[in-house]
């Protein structure tokens, strides 16, 4: 598997980098980023995947995330993909709308035309990347979780639901917890998927948990002030088939927060708090020990 | 002073804002971020000043600088200026480089046509944005540090080692110590200032310290393999004149970190918990309040 490393730096003791490769599942180029903290040679370490949202490539969490310093601390290696596929051929929007076709693949694999060619995201998250990831780094793949924001807390969520074995915790920020019953998932998932709305409840959270899809437990965070809330968001549609199918929710309203990184930043400590609580294993040292590793690192 | 509020968004806490406002001293508008923590009414915050280096605006810190967290903690407020004046009229570097002219206005009032006109940066940072800032915002005027990368360190320096009485703390990441001495310094100084190399002096911070300007201290961190290290910043000439001076400076070399704000941002919490130590008074309980806030916050 070639992979093109596109950027390099240092940050908070490890290694930020962004990656290019040929995506066989995509059939383009497609590029995305990973966050290793300073670690024992030979060590492997649990891995945190953040599903972006609408407009976002790999960049915006990368960038303005704040996720590297609790990542260095608790031992976390962080891999940020893009949103869609993108590049030559590659349908788009037929009117260039934010919320559909390039920046806004809603995690899925298309099978309407013209995009079922390249729009992949589904395989390309749950297959091809991951066995790049643990390929290319030291990568224990037996710990991984998942979050994500937005279109991409939809993501999180319902590849979080389909592989509960796989992923230890999935959390969200500000999630899509419903395409079915919202404008944006309205518009995408018909396009992608097709009419029938049986095709489309894998790929809704809440469709997922009324057909039986369980997780341990859940932590989302949501903005009140976020202009999305009310008719894209819905959190208490996953509050609701959560209580139904027992799954403990941690839905935290935010007084004031809107739907930004500014909001995503202030609480991206709490849930990776909360997902290496639910990576650490009992008989294992990684957690003390990069623990350690980073409270020297930040004590000079 | 009218000020425009571009936009406001809550964060850890407190309020990130970006304003924009007519400018008497550049002759343009300028824009600024200002984020002010949480804080109980009536109270006034220190202020903390961060200069941008070469092609950035507030938005490059205001994004990836990973401040707020420690603000809010420390009870903080930042503000992030822009690097040059813009709009239309605004001379530029002939060829366009990224070294001059837009996002490289040195802080300095530019005394050579064409810039003079509007290169009025000293003036706008030092006395016309202060003012903005106290009449517009809960802060403390008499506890002012003051932090910059790159140019915005020289910015930090040269204006931190003018007025050592209204800033309690002085620090930079990777900073332009020796302007004069360099080739993007021996670019801009004439072009902004004239020829004559003792119209450089003081905006030059070791010509500064040369000439007897004095801080109590100065805290430096450099990245190791930063490409501008040897050819532009030469932090051991600052050191050389802080030695003289016998002005205390810490200067960390931080292995494998380069010019970016990965670096910036890793380093942040340390310079602003400096700060914060300086800022503090015996006799005000603004820190301790400010921490006790910030730590309820913190811990849900």
């Amino acid at each position: 598997m070639a992979l093109e490393t596109v950027s390099t730096s240092r940050s908070f003791g490890g290694v930020q980098g962004v990656y290019r490769h040929a995506s066989a599942a995509t059939g383009t180029d497609m590029v995305f980023s990973v966050y290793v903290p300073e670690h024992a040679a030979g060590v492997k370490l649990p891995v945190v995947w953040y599903l972006s949202g609408l407009t976002c490539t790999h960049a915006n969490v990368t960038e303005k995330g704040e996720f590297r310093r609790l990542c260095a601390e608790l031992g976390l290696i962080f891999v940020a993909p893009d949103t869609s596929p993108r590049g030559e051929g590659v349908a788009d929007d037929p009117e260039g709308a934010y919320d559909f076709g390039l920046g806004a693949g809603f995690y899925v694999d298309a099978t309407q035309e013209p995009f079922a060619a390249h729009y992949r995201m589904w395989t390309y998250i749950t297959q091809e990347l991951p066995a790049i990831v643990a390929e290319q780094f030291p990568a224990d793949m037996d710990r991984q979780s998942i979050m994500g924001h937005s279109m991409g807390g939809h993501g999180a969520l319902t590849i979080g639901l389909t592989f509960p074995d796989r992923f230890k915790a999935v959390s969200a920020f500000a999630p899509i917890v419903a395409p079915s019953q919202v404008p944006w998932g309205r518009k995408a998932l018909p396009a992608y998927l097709g009419n029938a709305e049986s095709a489309w409840r894998k790929h809704d959270a809440v469709a997922l948990i009324e057909d039986g899809a369980r997780v341990s437990d859940l932590l989302v965070d949501q903005g009140k002030d976020d202009p999305f809330l009310a008719e894209q968001l819905k959190p208490e549609l996953l509050e609701e088939a959560c209580a139904a199918a027992s799954i403990p929710l941690t839905l935290r309203f935010q007084p004031g927060y809107d739907h930004s990184y500014y909001f995503i930043s202030t609480f991206m400590a709490d849930h990776l708090r909360w997902h290496a609580e639910r990576l650490a294993g009992k008989s294992d040292s990684w957690f003390r020990k990069a623990s350690r590793v980073g409270k020297e690192r930040n004590d000079p």
